[in-house]
């Protein structure tokens, strides 16, 4: 009960028609089987080894020793080290390049069932996986060799390397420089200087090296670079070099979070001179691909990791809800309505932890459902037979990923605001794990773009690329829902809500599309972006609601009160959510809204 | 700037019509110039002893000795005896109690500005000031001489003993038992046994003696109680008993919270005989008027409380505007829509975060603007020439009392979640103050009633109350105001908006009075007390919109830019959060909504 329970894992494959996706020839060689044993492994991982060091991970935050190392708890590094001996970190690897060569939705679930029992220990497993992958997508077979291998056998453990104290949002102002040294068997040779922050697994005792991978900007012989973004480059700078010389790498300092304390964060200096590798200061890193393309290299990993932030806040809010359900359904506290006499009830039997309870579900399962969804679109576009199929599942996933990232992230803080609400005062206490929860998440929707950042990623450029192709594709198969609810008379109701929740989205995004003036748009992008993500969910809980409708008729032995769980999770998400939309989109019809007006004195 | 500002509580005080009150004769002693003078002493106190300790208070929790004591942070307990020798716990009570009698709004105001410094320090106050009044308004003069005046002057301080383990919203069911033993001087005299949770400032070292409140249940010779609340009583518990013997309550331990941790927060032992005084183990308490009163006499005190904690919510809402606004004015970070080249700009040019920010304002401004109303209600109760008034008075400050507490406990948790997303990662770390205040506030949605109890208050007996007479005092002063709005051309709008809000609540809240089944009736309430809430803060900032428009049209030296920013918040709260109500009141429209359908083994 730690941990997302298999029972939901399965119910979401079938909906997603994760044995067909096994069908395909890149992943014929597992059978459903197959993937239920890795499953198993992985909650049996999460339960035994992920979870029970949750608490004192938080409580005892890793440190920074005087010599300038990074330690972390113990039992949090043995547990990131059961994670890479049981080969997961090849999850999504080819058989060719060690991998396991598991559908990225396998993978995604592994993920979330991990980081339901304790987000800061498979987050360095999915810092090292997006690193390998990158270079795996970029750089030459020796530094594929020499630095992916050995992360994607889990000897290794990466990092990303993009924000500085006076950059973060806007990497356009990066500050980190390269300057040429010569080339080897191992590519063209850099010398880096710079300071970068925010860095997760930065430095750490879990493993001896660490690939860092660098954004920093390649300067002529007088120092000039290329401004703007265009100017970016990507560098595999390791902390111990292959002739096994202490890198020019050094944590100047670890940063005190409100919570995600499992995983160091550091602030890194390259190139300070603390080492002197082959005899002279600067970090020595190789150029991945080709100079300037720095910026286009990273976010092939960032959609992932954008994604894997969703992934991460729907975990924790399926563990909030685990929890308070468990507390409502024990806690003895009041009578029904007009009771006054007899034994106090469990406070599950309120309408309002009622409510909250469900409300804290169709957050938690919907965002959940959400996360796989970007996965099965992922394994989609890496093994759907025709062209046509790819791209249309690449193009939904460019235009859901705001979502998949920011609507997690911001209603898991909700969700868990209510499983505190629901522990009352008990919640509020560090005895109980859900203060914990609502401290994790509330990173989730700053980093890897903050809610904000994701906003003007929807509106200025995902909505309107291709002419607005993606939101029609999604468009489609949201009418395609509705007219499969509607041939289900207990979902006809349902299916209503969500047709006038696309009406209200298209209208507005048609507005935001033909306005000819940015900022005007860009002011309301945030907003757009809580109302698009809310119809979005709303659709993939109606369409799972249809899919246990279909199974709950066709399956007698299926299991019943799982099924009806979740149409009524679906529909308390359609009929007390959708009605939020139209707040969300009302700056759109009115003037200049009043945060524009306001004069920076008048504040 | 680290406190709320003496220019926004006069642009309060001047709307709320402060100097009318001053001309009553309960205050006409004190000229505006004193009550500047008093506020003005408030903000250094604040200022140079309160907020000092605010960081220091919540990395040094309260510790509990070996011998069973509670300390505090010294600095904290300085600054609470800085504020007791000011005078300040005197403040709301008369001349002849050895109070300083200044209007309620003043003292709320004076508490406003202590708590967005430090919420923990000024709690010891506002809990002593409140079991004070309580023994004022219902204990023998002898009772008073002992126990209350002690605390009026600042020498000793209180606590509130209601919820026990078992027996948090519930109080029907405290278990904690009274048995009477005598009378003495001081009154019934009874020994008490029982546990009691959650007890705010329930030991410490800041003066030697506590006074505590205790709500049990007399127990008669066969240890029978009346079931109930009408089987509660109160009874004064001192500490140290008038002989200066110690009596028999003892803490149990702490309670180690999210935030709030400047004031402990004890479980505690009457009567475990830890001490047995007059030669016995048992607690001596001496009863508070008649017996089975305890939970009236409580109430009496507990609006005053809730007042309290919505103060308190919007004062953290106040300083947490004012750190990320200064934040967004100094944080360089990208360029306007459109422009790659030239300096970063001060992210407060950026439409994402003025929206934030503005939303901070509206909610902060909004809340201290309902709690000083509230309070100012209080001094028309108390001062109002004919009764009329006094009972208008009486009747509104109960029906907003739910209000008062849950929307600034509610919307500063938002609020400060826009804080921290303004500050980016930097918000993320205990570097930066936000972090804090997000943690302290979190406890205001749940002490002193859940948001949940408080929408069974409003809707099962506050909203239906002598046939709904509260609710229409308010719709006609919703009226008047929205029939001025509409008499300035740039307030039309807003009415139109305000007028439609009411329209919805009006409705909404007929169809609860209507409704025949008590339980589905309060399904709803938490909801319609979120969308009823927003309508009450409309109205209010449409109020005070009225009144700055008024003030810059009348007054050419007047502050522009301060009006014009108050202006400009009431225009983005009734265009941006006025449309969230209909959410609010959807399920009132709709079937029996899911969360009441669900089964339990369903969730």
């Amino acid at each position: 009960m730690n941990t997302i329970e298999l029972r939901d894992l399965k119910l979401l494959f079938d909906w997603l028609d994760l044995n067909g996706v096994l069908k395909r020839d890149r992943y014929a060689s597992h059978t459903p089987d197959d993937i239920e044993a890795v499953l198993e492994l992985v909650r049996r991982i999460a339960e035994q080894e992920v979870a029970p060091c949750a608490r004192a991970s938080d409580l005892q935050e890793p440190q920074l020793t005087p010599e300038g190392d990074v330690t972390v708890l113990p039992a949090a590094a043995d547990a990131v080290r059961v994670i890479a001996d049981s080969g997961l970190f090849g999850a999504p690897f080819d058989f060719d390049a060690g991998g396991l060569q598991l559908p990225l939705t396998v993978y995604t679930a592994a993920l979330a069932t991990l980081m339901s029992a304790n987000i800061s220990v498979p987050s360095f497993m999915l810092l090292t996986v997006a690193n390998a992958r990158l270079i795996k997508a970029f750089a030459s077979p020796a530094q594929v060799e020499a630095f992916a291998l050995p992360q994607i056998e889990g000897k290794t453990l990466g990092t990303m390397c993009l924000s500085e104290p006076q950059a973060g949002s806007a990497l356009s102002d990066i500050r980190t420089r390269a300057v040429e040294e010569g080339e080897d068997e191992l590519g063209r040779r850099f010398r880096i200087k710079g300071s970068k922050m925010w860095i997760s697994a930065g430095d750490h005792n879990v493993t001896d090296n660490i690939i860092h991978l660098v954004l920093a900007k390649v300067a002529d012989e007088e120092g000039r670079t290329v401004p703007g973004t265009k100017g970016i480059s990507l560098f595999i700078v390791p902390k111990i070099l292959p002739d096994g010389a202490r890198n020019d790498v050094a944590v100047s300092g670890l940063n005190h979070k409100l919570g995600y304390r499992g995983i160091p964060n550091c602030a890194l200096n390259f190139g300070d001179g603390s080492a002197t590798p082959g005899g002279a200061p600067g970090a020595i890193g190789w150029l991945v691909g080709e100079p300037g393309q720095g910026l286009p290299q990273m976010f092939h990993m960032m959609n992932e990791a954008r994604v894997s932030v969703g992934v991460g806040a729907a975990a924790l809010a399926c563990r909030g809800y685990s929890l308070s359900l468990d507390y409502a359904r024990q806690r003895p506290q009041g009578r029904p309505i007009g009771v006054r006499d007899g034994d106090p009830v469990p406070i599950i039997q309120h309408a309002d932890v009622r409510a909250m309870l469900l409300t804290q579900k169709a957050y938690a399962y919907g965002g959940l459902a959400l996360a796989l969804y970007s996965a099965r679109l992922q394994d989609e576009e890496l093994t759907a037979p025709n062209a046509a199929d790819r791209e249309a599942a690449a193009s939904l996933l460019a235009l859901l990923t705001p979502v998949t990232k920011t609507f997690p992230s911001e209603m898991t803080q909700q969700s868990l605001h209510h499983a505190i609400q629901i522990h009352g005062g008990a919640g509020y206490t560090r005895d109980f794990e859900v203060e914990q929860l609502y401290r994790d998440n509330r990173l989730n929707p700053i980093h890897e773009g903050t809610t904000g950042i994701h906003g003007m990623d929807l509106v200025g450029r995902k909505l309107r690329k291709d002419g607005g192709k993606a939101l029609a594709l999604l468009k489609a198969r949201v009418a395609t829902t509705i007219a499969e609810a509607r041939a289900i008379p207990a979902q006809q109701t349902s299916a209503a809500q969500l047709e006038k929740a696309w009406t209200q989205v298209t209208e507005a995004a048609a507005s935001l599309m033909a306005e000819p003036d940015e900022t005007a748009a860009q002011a309301q992008a945030t907003s757009f972006l809580f109302g698009f993500g809310h119809a979005v969910v709303g659709w993939l809980w109606l369409d799972l609601a249809v899919a246990c409708e279909r199974k709950g008729a066709a399956d007698d032995s299926a299991d019943k009160s799982l099924l009806r769980g979740h149409v009524l999770a679906a529909r308390h998400f359609l009929e007390t959510e959708l009605p939020r939309i139209p707040a969300w989109l009302a700056p759109l019809a009115g003037g200049t809204p009043a945060f524009v007006d306001i004069r920076e004195d008048e504040f």
